[in-house]
């Protein structure tokens, strides 16, 4: 094997999985396997055969269904027991059964887990790492050991945990991957302590690391500059508790700013897309902040910058988001000046270059919008509606509000359980229409109502489903009188698009009405629907 | 001042506040500033007086208002105008006028800004930057810098970046701070540069940094390690795109595991509850993974060495969780649970040592509540009232609820403002009395209802009064057909005290019903209020 060549080594599917909340079914691993060999890792770790069914049932479906392009599958497993042999040991037997061609053997590092979690002696633990390793390559397969406790070990006992490492490569392990199990390095103790490990061995080292002191990115990064060839970690840095190091980042960081190549493939420009798709499987929603892939993480705000990004971007963001396949967005705000709202308005297909006075008009009707409680940052379709009003004189309009009401009470006989039901009346497609909603809350009442009063006239908003609801109680040291902001989010499930719209007023029935009309209203114009009747 | 001490600069309700989604009320940073004081940070940037009106509204306020005990408020700004005297300068008068006594100036650090950003010239900048400081020290204010973009302009042009920091030193500048303003960094690109800058110059240095390489916490210690003394950082790592460095992990990083001595005070044992108080107030859903204050930070998942955890939890984790305030919590024992509900109940005053078939009765009612939305952590009151019902087998009852009604509807002719109104039909009293108020939002029409209803009977409901009502949508995916989580807080004005409740339900008025009832019910209860008829 090319001692130049690095590996990029995924266990989402396996230490990931030991996040909190996280539950995968085989069908979920196997969905999720071919998105990270698109994203072009070179080993997926697929999960622990024989010691948890559902993994064994995985290697054995995966082996007839799955056609990866880049990675070779990598089953998990652990040295053999103590006082055993290991080719009587059923657990490492069902790691030649799952047929993958890697394996990889945890094995502890750290003399006081030996002693006090195995309960062996520091040189049978030796000894099972030994003889593991070599039965397995005498099987005809590629051995990583995974370190356990590597660092924890090496500050208490360095020569016992460097007398493992030589145990593991001396019986045949291509690779020794020093692991932070518990996630409290800093970078430059991992520095150290891999750059010692390197003047020790010719072996390749590698890094897994936890990400409990927050630096598991940089701790992958360090310990790749101090001559580390090998780097695990998740997707989106799943895993227990503060998770794994996210391997996204670690990648794009190595490959855009160190110049380095890893991924096979062209995965790096498809990242973010993977990295949503992936999501969805585990059903943990993303976070708006994550490096790279993140919705907000090429999303700019403040107005001091505005004027100066419409001029050079580059200045503005470390790196050019379209090579992790992510956008610039301009945030429409309070501190927004005009020069971010022209650039909003360029995001939305308008040239608004030089237009002056409009630019001035729209700027102060958002401050004062967001004077009232109003914020744009999270609601483009929201802007969007106002920026065509001030553009066009009016805003799309396809129906007219006469007047809604709504009623909420508790259901005869248990004041703790109440029912809601609304009667909408607006004028459509040239009719007057009313039509009455039941639902589990007055908003959601609402909402079926319009839509049943509308649907008639317009069959396409039967598409649109209402995915996200929040409610933010405003300058609260008014209780129940304060005012109340309500931001839905719908999507069009014919389009597979999604838009948000914002409400404000002291009633929260009212606010969210404002929401729901906004998002109706611009779902119909986004789908090219015109005004009927 | 004192070369070695160090100082922690929170910027959470400045930079924090360039968060996509964030919108935080002059009332809202009124009530973060006494939080990050609790904490122990020196100093709180409150906002950019003059520049937006909101934050001159702040310091107006924080002025009459705030009580500090370990922070002083730093007023951000810019250096003046090119071409301007620094004090004919508007934006720099108005530094002056929020009586802040620091003032940070942010100073363009590279000259590729300066000539297409700011569009003056090299020099033109370095003079803005001395008159600046100069102008703000000789009128009696300490002054930071913050040296924006200083790494990347470092690289474009190392020795105009140094001279611009030599200027604000030589005006007077008590610390310049490094800016990674883009967040590209590494942390080994991080330490050559610090370590350079400090060659250089023997003044105070600083580390501001974002985090778009996932760098930020890594950044911040590796410029501490190079020699910095002053770092910058938010709360929950809020702020623009990928956010700033998380303030929190940086702390407690270098205090647990670097033995430096950081914040004023004892407030790093508490820093996960003022990490999540934060967050009730920005109502950004705290981050379950964040280091040392997230929800999982401590969450071991079942697994290989459950047992070994429980005899040894040292061996498992990287910090004592105690240390910051969060607990471990083994996801597969009740152990955790049990003894954090004896610990609740000795703080509410009742001694449940050695009572374990009621703690498991109560352990296993808190985890069926939360599982259906609950939360306690934030609403005391009505875990008082849970545990008071099962130890003296009833709750407090001062009312019996027959049923309520609200219902909101549209003034006539205006399909845009609605109006409230709610009526309660409960047993006090010995009598069966019917009520019916009106208020400007469907919960606080029965608010209403409700205390008209009880007055009579109880007059002592007037002095408590709703101060805060918050309203979370959980399992989002569901839209408006979510279940939703109501908190409100009260005061009893009489005797100065606050609790909160919690009410849970499809229907955001059943919700915030059960949490109104609970908040009068606790009140009286408190009060030393008998039943009465």
């Amino acid at each position: 094997m090319d001692s130049t060549t690095f590996d990029v080594y995924d266990t989402t599917l396996r230490d990931g999985a030991q996040q909190e909340g996280m539950n995968l079914s085989v069908a979920d691993k196997l969905t999720i396997a071919p998105l990270l060999d698109e994203l072009g890792v070179g080993y997926i770790e697929g999960g622990w055969p024989g010691a948890i069914p559902k993994d064994t049932e995985f290697f054995r479906r995966a082996a007839k269904e799955l056609e990866l392009e880049h990675a070779v599958l990598a089953a998990f497993g652990s040295t053999r027991k103590a006082g055993a042999r290991a080719w009587e040991d059923a657990q490492v037997r069902a790691l030649l059964d799952s047929e993958a061609s890697v394996v990889t053997l945890v094995a502890k590092h750290d003399v006081r887990h030996v002693e006090r979690a195995l309960r062996t002696t520091a040189e049978e633990n030796l000894a099972m790492i030994a003889d593991t390793v070599a039965f397995l390559v005498a099987e005809g397969r590629r051995v990583v050991v995974d370190a356990e406790h590597f660092f924890d070990g090496y500050r208490y006992d360095a020569d016992y945990a460097l007398r493992a490492v030589e145990a593991g490569f001396a019986a045949g392990a291509e690779c020794v991957v020093l692991c932070d199990t518990n996630g409290g390095m800093l970078p430059s103790r991992v520095h150290e302590v891999v750059s010692a490990v390197r003047a020790r061995t010719d072996g390749r080292l590698g890094i897994h690391a936890h990400n409990d002191s927050g630096c598991a990115v940089a701790n992958s990064i360090a310990a790749v500059e101090a001559g580390a060839v090998h780097v695990q970690g998740t997707v989106n840095g799943y895993g227990e508790r503060t998770g794994n190091a996210d391997l996204l980042t670690v990648v794009a960081n190595l490959e855009l700013k160190e110049g380095r190549e890893l991924l096979r493939g062209t995965g790096l420009r498809d990242m973010t897309r993977i990295a949503h798709a992936i999501s969805e499987v585990t059903n943990i929603a993303p976070f708006a902040r994550q490096p790279y892939v993140g919705a907000s993480a090429f999303a700019h705000k403040a107005g001091l910058h505005a004027s100066a990004i419409k001029v050079d971007p580059d200045l503005y963001q470390h790196v050019d988001p379209v090579a992790v396949g992510n956008d610039m967005r301009m945030l429409v705000s309070e501190m927004a000046g005009r020069a971010s709202i022209e650039l909003k308005g360029r995001e939305l297909g308008f040239d608004l270059a030089g237009r002056t006075e409009l630019l001035s008009r729209v700027t102060n009707r958002v401050k004062d919008a967001e004077a009232e409680g109003y914020t744009y940052d999270a609601a483009d379709a929201s802007f969007e509606l106002l920026l065509r009003e001030e553009l066009e004189g009016e805003r799309p309009a396809f129906f007219r509000t006469e007047s809604w009401r709504v009623f909420v009470e508790t259901v005869p006989g248990d004041p703790t359980e109440a029912s809601s039901e609304a009667t909408v009346k607006v004028h459509v497609g040239g009719e007057r229409v009313i039509a009455t909603g039941e639902g589990n809350g007055p908003v959601n009442a609402l909402d079926h109502a319009l839509r049943k009063a509308l649907a008639p006239c317009y069959p396409e908003i039967e598409r649109f489903e209402l995915i996200d609801f929040k409610v933010r109680i405003m300058d609260t040291q008014h209780g129940t009188d304060a005012t109340t902001r309500v931001l839905v989010e719908t999507m069009d499930t014919g389009a597979e698009a999604t838009w948000s719209t914002v409400g404000v007023g002291p009633n929260i029935v009212e606010a969210s009405w404002e929401a729901i009309v906004d998002s109706i209203v611009f779902g119909l114009h986004r789908a090219g629907v015109t005004r009927r009747g």
